[in-house]
């Protein structure tokens, strides 16, 4: 295999897609970079692509120590390896030939806590540590991707010319890159990220149900609004995806491929996680959750066929008016949609906001919302909203209060009601949009029931609770007095 | 203090109200029993209510050494203290007076795998552990808790005669207790238990909601309702306590206290650690997130004042039917609250079932609904039913598809959805019932949408697909292919 002349930029270790997509993206913006995978054949490959792709300065090594040893110090290799021991793994085989001052970047989606443990642990030995949320797929890793790198400031100084050139460039925003924060708040971002990502599949998944079940609309039909939508507010590339997946026709059967899809989801990890965290975290964040429990239903499909035995079709015609005007339809879709999609963002960003807290990271919201403007998989016209609404107010309690995204929501709140509405009176759920609508309820009430809750918990419990109109903390004896009222 | 004449037949430290009650029930039932507390005013306290409520065979002790001593051999100690760090301390000052053979029960919520560890730590000691699930409040405490032991069998059989004693009493079905399964099984059973209870609680504050803010129902009509209510299938303790705290007047002010009482609510963990194992073992438990998320947005009070704000008051009076039928929304509000309540359960069940299965417990689902008829928080008419269904079927997939709670949620779905809907168009939320009815038309449809997230995976992940017409795991390169239709 060809050496470098001298020794090369950067190193990657780790070559499945997104490793060989990162390193040719690295290789492509100028900086010689050296490669390494465990399976050697990996190796090859990626050396045989950087050469067809227009002889891009990359370097394949077969042994880890003249991998190490071809990278210009100090030395920075990005690892892209499966999450948890592989990471660990990687890390041993590599930190036996760096030296003080080095530096290994995990972009995988890794659990923040293991990040920051071994930040510790390679901190130790003098070797620097970056957990780096990468997002944008295959695509993203080879054209540009949103990056999310956390840990050592230094670590990220010595790279981020490399990060710049590399992320997404998004026309008046800059570079989809900023340093994160400490610790593992680069992955903990992206664990987040990809818990929004979880709603707008599930948000989108709903709209099409309902276009569909309720609306009787075509594939071709579906293509065509997708298609619209993704010309005005709902701009994004989870939308132009959905529009592309109508069009494309079953090459193996008559019709539609995306009907032959089964209708069972996988997942891997990042939702789950960031429900468990919204919990630890007090934050509430129904629509995420309601897209991973989306995903668990939908993979009970054996339990679904049998139960809509039991249940008759998912369609409860009775209650289904019977002629749908489509137009409206599409039209008040599209707003239930978007105000849903307001809720997800709101929810996601508050729990970014209680783990910075928490931890202490400082992080920026709207810095956020700016990276993840171009390469990752959530990137929308609509990040640019919640960029101007932390810019006007970086301390908003909540983007849903914030007067751009409260005006928009006032004027689509009797379209979305009606759609949550019809799919219930259709007999189809659509999870995402009424736990969406719900959220939006509770949050601009006043007044919720839960003094009745408080009070239960004073009854049985002796919790205590504190009163309207007055400070203290207070008990009563309901069940005593309660029984003299009987008697 | 009066020293025992022999050795008495049990122990127990920690005597907040729950300890003091559970030690003096044990005692009425005619078990001598010692007690003792770190701060020895608690000892005092319990002697002296162990007298005035008829000098009841229970003797305190100062020290936990002499504490230990006055206890039969093979020992028992039951624990109440707070869980986490108390309980170890408490494990660490009785353990150093132990005998092998003796045995350690802690009563409280505690996490599962801290009873799984410390029932290691005891047995490399050659002691026993229980992990003890006690519902009831103080109330059950006293009078009859339902009692969930999991650990040491060996342990359980030593006390089952307490037990069984001690334990509330169910005509026809017995005493509310049963060995629950090994390990940590006895508190998750417990934990669970309280998610459960969560979810009633959450959707009884719905039911109030919409009669008071729809029905305009008054608190003396909402007692009668509830009242009504606990004559029927929705009988329990929890209704029964909601149609009380409804006729309470406020001691302080005119009025009824239950207006006065903070719609704020307090919680402890364990609806928190529900929400967290159901995301870790992929099972759906909507109905109870979404009450636990209604506690997380009730302490908002002062964001969700100035949300009010912003979007006006709580009711979208514009949507409001101007006429409500009172006697038929309160049908049809006690058909919601029923039928989302057979969804949570059918939610919270499965997620005991999904464990048991990764533990290796074995535990009888039918038999935790016969313990919980008696005693605890969630003790209902309605737990026969839920008896019944695992009885016909012991591996029933989801208590939904159960002949008769399919039957009776089939009565009452029309009911259901014009709740929900109605409460939707009131500008009100509903979260426990709407994500109860989502559940439930999720569960019962034979084909989601999940088709098109599966195929975006696939689109942007490359994660791959199956598919309804044959075996095998499929990938399409959207991509390119809508490109290509593109040009």
């Amino acid at each position: 295999m060809a050496a470098p002349g001298k020794p090369t930029r950067i190193g990657l270790a780790g070559l499945a897609v997104m490793g060989q997509n990162l390193a040719l993206n690295i290789a492509e913006k100028g900086f010689p970079i050296s490669v390494y995978n465990r399976t050697t054949s990996k190796v090859d490959e990626t050396v045989e692509r950087a050469k067809a792709e227009g002889n891009l300065p990359l370097y394949g090594f077969h042994d880890p120590e003249s991998f190490v040893q071809s990278i210009q110090k100090p030395r920075v290799i990005i690892m892209l390896v499966k999450a948890g021991a592989p990471v660990d793994q990687t890390i041993k085989t590599l930190s036996a030939y760096l030296e003080k001052g080095d530096c290994i970047i995990d972009g995988g989606n890794e659990w923040y806590e293991n990040t920051e443990r071994r930040e510790k642990a390679m901190g130790e030995l003098g070797l620097l540590y970056l957990g780096m949320g990468v997002s944008g797929g295959e695509e993203g890793a080879r054209n540009g991707p949103s990056l999310m790198p956390g840990g050592s400031y230094e670590a990220f100084k010595n790279i981020e010319d490399i990060l710049v050139k590399v992320a997404a460039q998004v026309p008046d925003s800059g570079p989809c890159v900023t340093y994160i924060g400490k610790g593992g708040s680069g992955n903990f971002v992206k664990m987040i990220h990809n818990g929004i990502e979880y709603g707008d599949m599930q948000l989108i998944a709903e709209a099409y149900d309902v276009l569909k079940s309720v609306g009787k609309l075509s594939n071709e039909e579906l293509h065509q609004v997708f298609s619209e939508w993704n010309k005005g507010e709902l701009l994004s590339f989870l939308v132009e995806i959905t529009a592309d997946i109508f069009s494309i026709k079953d090459d193996k059967a008559d019709g539609y491929l995306v009907d032959k899809v089964l209708d069972k989801t996988g997942m891997k990890g990042t939702g789950k996680w960031t429900v468990q965290q919204a919990a630890d975290l007090s934050v509430a964040v129904p629509t995420i959750a309601s897209s991973l429990d989306a995903r668990f239903l939908s993979g009970l499909k054996e339990e679904r066929v049998e139960a809509a035995k039991v249940f008759g079709s998912g369609l409860n015609d009775v209650l289904v008016p019977q002629e749908v005007d489509k137009a409206k339809l599409i039209d008040d879709v599209r707003q239930a949609l978007y105000a849903s999609k307001i809720c997800s963002y709101a929810q996601g960003m508050n729990l970014i906001r209680a783990k910075s807290i928490e931890k202490g990271w400082d992080l920026k919201l709207g810095e956020l919302a700016r990276i993840w403007k171009g390469g990752c998989i959530i990137r929308a016209i609509f990040l640019d909203r919640i960029k101007r609404a932390y810019d006007r107010k970086p301390d908003l309690a909540n983007l849903l209060v914030d007067t751009e995204f409260a005006k928009e929501i006032i004027e689509r709140q009797s379209a979305w009601r009606r759609v949550v509405c019809l799919a219930i009176n259709s007999g189809i759920s659509t999870p995402g949009m009424s736990s969406s609508l719900a959220y939006f309820d509770s949050y601009r009430r006043e007044r919720l029931p839960a003094n009745l809750v408080q009070a239960q918990r004073d009854y049985f419990g002796a919790h205590t609770y504190e009163r309207t109109d007055m400070e203290g903390s207070f008990h009563t004896e309901w069940f005593k007095i309660a029984k003299q009222l009987k008697n």
